[in-house]
């Protein structure tokens, strides 16, 4: 069980190392074949069968998502298919479910569902519309796959079916949105989804259709060239630009060494004996480009996109390789001015394509941030820069620190917030409310009254009084006030504190996201510490040996 | 540990024979103080200290709740408080948690959500206000009774604070509601929301109310009075009546021998073996009373009101006592006339106080069914009678089954179906939607044209291109298909059924009573299970001991 646990995983990669994947393009319309690489796991103990996936394969799919977004502006629709001969896809790989730990398991599906979120806003969006070509069986995580595409096609034959057989085959649910979705998003009737999700075997040819498991069932001698139609055609109906260069996503330059792991903007130091992180975010440098041809001239190099990606990798390094580290304390260094003007920049040209991109990529990595099990606190200090795209990172916080006046010694000025148009809903959480929105449920008499002083420098008092930060703490308090917050934080049951953190933190409305999140991962990261599952004599333990799992009848 | 699960629970009691709770009636107003027996545990092994509740308790509750609902009319305000000197309540008692089984904490804080639940729905809709009277130190389980309250005065003095210790001192979340209706109901602002959570000692005074966690404080000296005037408030605007005569609730007779639970017109037969329980609702023996005065006359006699009765003493019976029998089919038997013709009387006259209190109590049944953790299957056959509030068992049910024709060697005819006027809404499910809603949730026109056809008798076909039932097999094919499907139900695994049917029950919207039971009790299920909880050195294991609880440090 350790023995995933201790592996390190890096999240970067490049088509050119792409080993389970494969990406082709054809003018306006992508096609990504899956072909998982049996001896290609990210770690050592079971074989790929059947496109079956791992988180590395996930990690080159995710890596495929953002590419087509940035890099393929002319790219309007993507095919989803199998490159395999006899299988589209068989989910999840049950020997690597079953030789994890809880912990990776759980962060595993966390990354997954993100991914396919992504899928999904990239659809609804990026106008990049997912079709998916189902061409052979197509089981557990593969239907999940195909799920998040805006559009199933199913070739007609005896062998190809779509089914989630989790729960009859491994006492688990299909934990990757199979079951919100089904309901939610394609309104399969709830008793058809009962029983779809008891059957082993899937559902196949019309019955699927009529069901509204997927949208079409052809041939499969004609499937490509539906498929091929069906791609066209919403690529004719995309906004995106054919005529527009691509952006480059060039290798992202980091340093992991010790307790260390730095960025060109973010800098993260760890404290593994306290679990603290504290993770620093500077403002750009350099001017905000003169206009937006200039902008695009910076391509990765522009700050807020190369702050996406930063922050991007640091998350889901952490999430996955510093599973102790269970407090994250946000802070800023720079000048609010620099912030603002790039920000003016994200909402001038927000409909120039990549502008657009930008913008998404920035709430995909707020909302990752939102759905993180760790203890986020920010201090904001002399010398911070806690504006408009930063201040997300502040409301994304459990808790905010703000120092009331000036600190003895430090010659900085007292440190201030400052609101930008981009804090109005440009990012919006998993329960599709702005932080802001969020924060004052019933108040928007408060949300109004901020859109009156944007751009405005509001120091400790203001920002108390307009409830943007918790406490503000003057320099002879700031120390221990903030020291024993810190401490305690770290001292509290790990577990507890993500039930409650997953619990406060999205209050109001719900989402097909955040039902995913909050409801589906949470009764399966329940279900994944049962005996039932997980035991020596449990489904997940048992599958492939022949044995049948016993169960504890009793219902809880 | 097995101890607690081998008790037999008995949810049947009247105020004669409460043993923790006063129950004082003062015209328009009624006092319920909290006054638990130390000595008066459910099971042996804790003594409930502070006004520490178990089941035992909170079954009190539940029935008082009910009884100033159905005898006493004219009450417009209850008054929540503690007969406690010194506290007014310290939660659910830890030791009794630290004792129980994972299944028996999971039952008991169902249990207690909808007993709080119902009190929300007896502020909003039985216009009965409860108003709770913080009179000393509110702890968890405590205050969570206390959101349940329409409002909460609070004593202002140095004891009296109100707190959610649960993450810091027992590693595991306020479970009954606290951490949602913080955040969803009372709008506390999250980061607020945060920092109480993790505070032992809770927040008391001006605080208190400025941070929106109580409505009012007010000097002890005072707090009856205060409470006694907003309780006056309240009454004076409720539309109950004066001068009604209420409805004494007499014990129900219920016969439980062997392998049979039965009532007056309900029938449950248990094959413990099969892990199968065999329900069967009977449709009303006698003509429905010709007007209201008839129907006022009934009672508790009334068809529909002994139907829920029966109905709910029969779901907590088998939810508490039957733990391994988790799979529920519903039958019903009669004529399905009698059941319209009191549908019509539920109807006709819904704006009588009783008749309100009769179709509010309908909905909390089957609101109870929709999140038991048992799969629910109907049966539609020969001699039923699903015919509106009887239909939504069926609606209820995750899986129907209707004969389509007749039954070889049986004269009766073939079965149908009959929707009411009551199956349009009158029963909504804990997402706010109803169960026809609930079901068809994009398909709006197939809602409407099922308006058309009330009081059509709908035979198998025409309930299946309705899309009222799942399967229609025929005589032929009726007992194997039934047969198999109620064996592989009976064998999947417990845990699973429940993480599927909680996330495919619940399409649509989300409400305060949705997130709580799927979200929040999700959370709370899975942390009940971590080593952190509840291993041998978790929180709730060693609570009380002296020594500190080890943590393992990893966030999943």
């Amino acid at each position: 069980m350790a023995e995933t646990a201790r592996v390190s995983v890096d999240f970067r990669t490049e088509p050119a190392r792409y080993r389970h994947w494969k990406l082709a393009l054809d003018g306006r319309v992508a096609t990504l074949a899956m072909d998982v690489r049996e001896d290609g796991g990210l770690v050592p103990g079971y074989e790929l069968k059947l496109n079956s996936y791992d988180l590395g394969v996930d990690i080159e799919l995710y890596d495929a998502v953002q590419r087509l977004r940035f890099e393929h502006p002319e790219v309007g629709a993507v095919i989803l298919t199998s490159a395999k001969e006899r299988v589209f896809c068989a989910g999840a790989n049950i020997r690597m479910l079953s030789q994890s730990t809880h912990g990776w398991k759980v962060n595993f599906c966390k990354f997954t569902n993100e991914t396919r979120n992504g899928i999904e806003e990239a659809s609804a969006e990026s106008r990049q519309a997912w079709i998916c070509a189902v061409n052979g069986p197509c089981a557990g995580g593969g239907y999940e796959l195909a799920l998040a595409c805006e559009q199933i096609v199913m070739a007609d034959d005896a062998a190809t079916t779509v089914s989630l057989p989790e729960v009859p085959l491994l006492a688990v649910l299909p934990g990757t949105g199979g079951l919100t979705r089904l309901v939610d998003k394609r309104h399969v009737r709830r008793d058809r989804a009962d029983f779809f999700c008891t059957l082993e075997e899937g559902i196949k040819g019309q019955r699927a259709v009529e069901w509204r498991l997927v949208d079409e069932v052809v041939p499969r001698s004609r499937l490509e060239e539906v498929v091929r139609r069906r791609a066209a055609e919403r690529a004719a109906r995309s906004d995106r630009p054919t005529d527009a260069r691509g952006i480059p996503l060039p290798p992202l330059e980091r340093t992991v060494a010790g307790d260390r792991v730095a960025y060109r903007h973010v800098t993260c130091t760890l404290d593994r004996a306290r679990g603290i992180a504290e993770i620093t975010v500077a403002a750009p440098e350099s001017p905000a480009p003169a206009g937006l041809a200039a902008l695009h001239a910076q391509g990765a190099e522009f700050w807020p996109l190369a702050l996406a990606r930063e922050l991007d990798d640091l998350i889901l390094h952490l999430r996955t390789n510093e599973e102790e580290v269970g407090l994250w304390v946000w802070k800023t260094a720079g000048n609010a001015d620099g912030v603002e003007a790039h920000d003016r920049l994200l909402l001038d040209h927000q409909s120039d394509w990549l502008v657009r991109e930008i913008r998404l990529y920035l709430r995909r990595v707020f909302k990752r941030l939102d759905v993180t099990s760790r203890s986020l606190f920010a201090l904001i200090e002399p010398g911070s820069c806690f504006a408009g795209t930063l201040l997300e990172l502040a409301l994304a916080c459990d808790r905010t620190y703000m120092l009331e006046g000036t600190r003895e010694g430090d010659d900085r000025p007292a440190p201030a917030l400052r609101l930008t148009a981009l804090n109005l809903g440009a990012y919006p959480m998993v329960n599709g409310l702005g932080r802001l929105a969020s924060r004052f449920l019933d108040e928007p008499a408060r949300a109004d009254d901020l859109k009156g002083r944007l751009g405005q420098d509001l120091d400790a008092a203001a920002a108390l009084e307009a409830g943007l930060v918790t406490f503000a703490p003057d320099d002879i308090d700031w120390e221990d006030e903030v020291r024993i917050a810190l401490e305690e934080r770290a001292a509290f049951s790990p577990d507890a504190l993500t039930g409650m953190e997953a619990s406060l933190r999205f209050g109001g409305p719900e989402t097909l996201e955040s039902k995913i999140f909050a409801r589906l991962s949470a009764w399966q990261n329940w279900i994944f510490q049962r005996p039932n599952a997980v035991g020596a004599g449990g489904a997940l333990k048992v599958y492939g040996t022949g044995d049948r799992a016993a169960f504890d009848r009793r219902r809880v």
